[in-house]
């Protein structure tokens, strides 16, 4: 979800008042409109303008540094964690350059692949750190082409730390970051944003602290469109130094790096690495309760607290940019003690907007992947524009296929034995699965006492809106319809309803309620006698595993299921149910209970068996309520499907 | 307005339950999906399988043949035709080929241009007649690229009646119609739809019947689509020849070519040119009754009656071709008397569909030329591609700028005369131009007692849907606010409602409310400060003949007036609010003041002044209340802006 602090959608339409500047006939001809409605203007904005924008509006902000993990476990564990602190609005997050690590590789956990990762699948603005000391420059010109292919717009441009003792400058490489600003200007010319760092106390290898703002002065003249500054621990450091930032002449951005101290471990490594001291009066502090990370913790907090405070109310400072450390507390908690932690609720779409640029104009998907945006994200990555406006549009329709690789993005944050806690360790039959699929709607704990709190098909407890429904999905799971996916039908709500609401405010939101389940034939047959009776209102798709596939959908066309009405604008419809897209979505689904399910068993296992019955067996079933301003009559379709079941005279 | 004799909607929903065609993700890659919701399958049809879709369907069918005008005031009389005939539902019209009338030209009165009207302006499937006997191949190959280019997709191919009496075959050159048809296949490939003459007695200048037949086998087999007779007197004449093609191998459709009798001389002079002999139990009616032409009418149209049903009984006639010699009145009457006359109101879009294939897909369009659509498709008739699901995606956005050649079909049908007893022979001062428009409103007479059935902006009575208004426009115009464009706030109505309902049955159409007026600059500085207090529900534009422009419209984007939701679609937004063409429509609806009205007047005479006094110094205004579920506010704001005028403090 894209929650920048602020929303511009109001803050753009002021009057255009011009008296006089469009000349007739003249301007319909080279029209400024845009391809798509723009429910988010901060989508089509360069990082250096929004942080103008901002500047001028004086709205603060933040941004967030994290370093890649080491581990596939780890990077699953960050992505999560990019998901939750991106809640919080940054401006941007950026990720470090490990050159030790092979940073531009397509490993799971390397530099290049995070960025991508929360660009792509988190939606966040973001940075990627690139160093250039000791390596060439196809090297160098790789790993850009590589980020711009990724959709990475902007880049950190350092120098690296020099491998062994003695470092000499080599003619025409790449010897300081000066050199790779302006080789990324050079090769790129203004595609990437370039922000290089400062250092508030002098570069602890620069001649002088003067000699190091000149140095600085250069790389901003290379072509460098803002400043992040190396950590310090007092304001007065920072605020001297933007204060010598301009008296020689730099006007762009200058951006306080913020290191909240978490422990003492971490405070003594990063002191050694960045050769920066630490003021005797932390250091009297910390030292007495160096063994009590929560008191350090703590400490650092209010550390952080104040010393932001003091740059924010200098009013010179506008954004504060945070060493995370891959931590998520003593961030969240400074910046929700400052007031700049904002959860907006609103959502501009009713999913999470990917932030690559090539897919700032989509705004129309599947519902099938509601929860599993990922993937979806994934599996469209090779097309060449999105649909936007209408799904009928798209010109790339084929999906990647069910590759290996994007399991990553499909594993369980929760390890092996716990999934069988909730999940069940031993099955006995369909009945235990039905059981399953009713204890993860309910919240109540299965009969072993454990919640189960995510399913194949749904990483995340039920959402908010599923919860309207529950005491129906309840029933109708305890029968053996395994619903994966839902949502009621809406007939005009405020946008900014906090449930189902999104997009701008003074908005009118609707739905087709919508059900999506498993079932077994026998109950597939009596529900397709009953769906004759409501042929013109609900529209379905029936679909094995092998593809065998019924509809009524008209010549498979998509029909959409959720919609927004705003003021001034064209309608937005997010989500379609689209026939020809849900048999590939229906290859993932299905193989969900294999890859997820199943092969928490032995092979040859009962469970293990049970699961692959029903992966056989069953059919998946969409059902979309065409009737949005009348009560949902799915439920109804499926109470007379279980009557006819019951009824005798058809059995 | 297309409205084809069968909506195929519904008949296309019919269930695919083909238990096992779709064979999982492979159905995802070559997708049959098309790029718009189809609200009318027809609009994507050839000629050829509409009528074949009948045929199975076993649904009967007409069509309407005219000849070109000889008078530009002849063809606006005759387009007026093509839209009150095509209301009846014919499957096509045709038009004839000249050869003497320079039928290939730019005259407005070619058959060229008159079938590019048909297609182009009035949504009519059409067929262009085409001769090439004493014709150049390069002539006809021309003739045939400018009939493509213009959208139109089938050919009547015929050889024409040889220049001279003693005509010999040319070596190498277009001796007969088979020449055409296959001359058409060698260079335009399968593009167009050929039909071909039949003639149920035989050519005149065949061998014999029997050769003649031979004949028409040639065509056939040398690329012909379907055959349209020749007129004849009996059904017998008909139903045998049909045998006959039958039996020697004749298998596409052969549609009779109905004559309803309407006056002597007429019949004298076709029979002539036909050679065809009419019956003596005709000609004993018609003798004694040769001066009266009602008797003869109501003759004709009793025979051509009895004749259509004795074909439709037969079995093997399912459409029905009428030679209407550009009259209404005997045709119309033998097709409501048939029950074949099919005024259906549902309409697939609300505004009049174009039948160019390039512009099949278009479903948006602005909202200023709703009563001057032929206007809208002529200023945009150099775009390559069209708006479809969203207004923003048109990548051709220039309109055609305001020229003499497209006034042609800005002309009123009414004469000045006419004009002057409704819009006043004399002005006196900007009241008797509100009087004007308060008359067109109301409907009342003005006070020399003479109706206002038509404006310079709408060139027909108020539409029914106005009429929702009518009591508050009436208001309003009275006090100068001179209204030329309004539609109510629609909160989900039936897409079946009679007055505002559009698109396939089962649906729900919106509106937002919306209001186009004329008014003074003193209102215009009222209404701005009125505005102010409903800023984020209204969204408005103001400009001058100048192009001095207010708005407060977000990022000029355009706002969806009427939009539609439908089972199993995509939704579809035919109606915006586009703020860069309402710039191209202000020039159009300020020069119409002009060019409509002042130029009835002398020049300098005091009436002409008036109007160029209000074309000079009025603002052209529309409003949108975005807030469509509530009550509309649009009268609110106008209210609120006269008792701004009226108090004596803001004076």
């Amino acid at each position: 979800m894209v929650n920048e602090t602020q929303h511009t959608c109001s803050a753009s339409s002021s009057s255009k008042s011009d008296g006089g500047s469009s000349s007739g006939s003249e301007s319909s001809k080279d029209s400024s409109r845009c391809s798509t409605p723009v429910l988010d203007a901060d989508r089509h904005e360069r990082l250096r303008e929004k942080m103008r924008r901002r500047q001028d509006s004086g709205d603060r902000w933040f941004s967030l540094e994290f370093f890649p993990p080491r581990t596939a476990n780890a990077a699953v564990n960050l992505i999560s964690r990019f998901d939750r602190m991106g809640a919080g609005g940054p401006l941007f997050i950026d990720v470090t350059w490990h050159p030790a690590g092979d940073p531009g590789s397509d490993k799971e956990t390397s530099s290049m692949i995070i960025a991508n990762t929360a660009v792509n699948y988190c939606g966040l603005e973001t940075i990627l750190h690139m160093t250039c000391c000791n390596q060439t420059k196809d090297d160098i010109t790789g790993h850009l082409q590589k980020a711009k292919r990724l959709g990475l717009k902007n880049i950190m441009a350092l120098r690296g730390d020099p491998v062994g003792e003695e470092w000499e400058e080599e003619v025409d490489g790449f010897n300081y970051a000066v050199d790779l600003v302006k080789h990324i200007r050079n090769e790129f010319d203004d595609y990437f944003d370039i922000c290089v760092a400062g250092y508030p106390k002098g570069h602890p290898e620069a001649e002088s602290y003067e000699a190091d703002l000149r140095h600085l002065k250069e790389k901003v003249f290379a072509g460098a469109d803002f400043i992040i500054t190396q950590l310090f621990f007092r304001s007065e450091t920072f605020l001297k130094f933007m204060k010598d930032c301009q008296a020689i002449g730099i006007t762009c951005p200058v951006i306080p790096g913020i290191f909240p101290i978490q422990g003492y471990h971490s405070l003594r490594q990063l002191v050694k690495l960045s050769k920066l001291e630490v003021p005797q009066e932390i250091k009297d502090v910390i030292e007495p309760i160096k063994d009590n990370d929560a008191a350090i913790r703590n400490y650092g907090v209010e550390l952080a607290v104040s010393m932001c405070r003091e740059l924010l109310d200098s009013g010179v400072v506008h954004g504060l940019h945070f060493y995370t450390l891959n931590r998520e507390v003593a961030t969240t908690e400074v910046l929700k003690r400052l007031g700049m932690w904002k959860e907006d609720p609103r959502r501009p779409l009713p999913w999470a907007v990917s932030a690559h640029p090539k897919r700032r104009v989509e705004d129309v998907r599947p519902i099938f992947w509601a929860s599993r945006p990922k993937s979806y994200i994934y599996r469209t990555q090779e097309w060449d524009d999105f649909p936007n406006g209408r799904w009928g549009n798209s010109s790339s329709p084929a999906f990647g296929e069910l590759k290996d690789y994007y399991l990553f993005y499909l594993k369980s944050k929760s390890p092996r034995e716990e999934l069988l806690k909730m999940w069940g360790e031993e099955l006995t039959g369909e009945e235990s699965v039905f059981e399953v699929f009713t204890c993860y709607i309910t919240g109540e704990p299965n009969k072993n006492g454990h919640k189960v709190t995510c399913m194949p098909w749904n990483d995340d407890p039920l959402a908010t809106e599923t919860n309207l429904l529950k005491e129906q999905l309840e029933k109708v799971n305890r029968r053996g319809i395994l619903t994966i996916n839902s949502q009621p039908n809406i007939n005009g709500k405020p946008s900014t309803d906090p449930i189902v609401g999104w997009g701008p405010s003074g908005g009118y939101v609707f739905q087709k309620a919508y059900l999506e389940f498993f079932t077994s034939s026998e109950i597939v047959t009596a529900l397709l006698k009953v769906l004759k009776k409501y042929e013109l209102r609900v529209n379905y798709h029936i679909v094995n595993v092998k593809g065998q596939n019924i509809t009524n959908a008209p010549d498979l066309q998509p029909n959409a299921v959720t919609w927004g009405i705003f003021p001034g604008r064209e309608i937005i419809q997010p989500t379609v149910v689209d026939p020809v897209s849900f048999l590939s979505w229906k290859d993932e689904a299905f193989a969900l209970w294999i890859e997820q399910w199943a092969k928490l068993y032995e092979e040859e296992s009962p469970s293990r068996m049970i699961i692959q019955y029903i992966h056989d067996n069953y059919y998946l079933v969409n059902l979309v309520d065409n009737d949005f301003p009348l009560e949902n009559c799915l439920w109804q379709v499926v109470d007379d499907t279980f009557e006819l079941l019951n009824s005798p005279t058809q059995q």
